[in-house]
């Protein structure tokens, strides 16, 4: 296997921990609402909007992407948290990398399955919104406010993410 | 047709502007991003959360409903907006009403459509939610902050929303 070739996992909580939150049903709920009708999973993503911002709703529409995927660039956005909700039940690639000190390290690839979306923290390098099937529709809460929010990173030789 | 009787008709950006926001693909796209590969509908919901509470990103797993359905309950948060993103491309009803300064008036329903979800304003009256289709899955955005925040109202007589 070469060493720029990357294999995606499935995504979990435990395994995403260090580079941000999943949004999913899971565990017991935290509240029952709506007369026994609905089930709140409460408070799960730890936004951030710097104290020159807040959060705001956009919709983003992107072009599905296919394996494999040669992965040249990802970016971060040091003024705030970014969330990512699908509006269709259907996977996608969630892609994220540590931060070495000098820039982002190797990477890592998940996939959301069906009823996961993800909060990636602040300042967490990530690869684009990489839908893996149409509508590809999400939601997005990220942070409205004034200045630069976004770092890009292309690698020196682009990484290949690839089936098992 | 009785006057209780409520007919649910398609979501819009423009029937819906006195209640909130529909969340969705529309318009031309304020920005192309990540080299092409995505157009960004910016910042399109009035978020509200008041002095005193922030956002925050729940998962909400209701049961199924069908038609018709007895409306018997309608509920504000008089502290904050409340937006729900469906993580599936599903159509789930929408219930709102208009206050009439001595609670609510009569209801509206509409039925969003795969790829919509909607932002509702701070304090207006709505419905619990009612998704017509499993998964039932959704994310919202609300306050998150101390003190109450729900002002529930029962109709002396209940509505019934009943297909065309």
């Amino acid at each position: 296997m070469s060493d720029r070739v990357l294999h995606p996992r499935p995504l979990t909580q435990a395994d995403f921990a260090p580079y941000g939150d999943v949004l999913e049903v899971g565990g017991t709920p935290d509240k029952i609402i709506n007369e026994g009708f609905c089930a709140r999973f409460h408070d799960r993503a730890r936004l951030d909007f710097g104290k020159d911002g807040r959060a705001g709703i956009s919709i983003f529409h992107a072009r599905v992407r296919q394996l494999p995927l040669r992965l040249g660039l990802v970016e971060r956005h040091p003024e705030g948290s970014q969330a990512f909700i699908p509006m269709s039940a259907d996977p996608f690639l969630v892609i994220v990398a540590p931060d070495s000190g000098r820039g982002p390290g190797r990477p890592e690839v998940f996939v959301a399955q069906p009823g996961q979306g993800v909060n990636y923290h602040r300042n967490v390098w990530h690869g684009v919104l990489s839908p893996l099937h149409p509508p590809a529709i999400f939601a997005v809460i990220d942070r409205i406010g004034p200045g630069a929010n976004l770092e890009e990173h292309r690698f020196d030789q682009p990484y290949s993410i690839e089936e098992h």
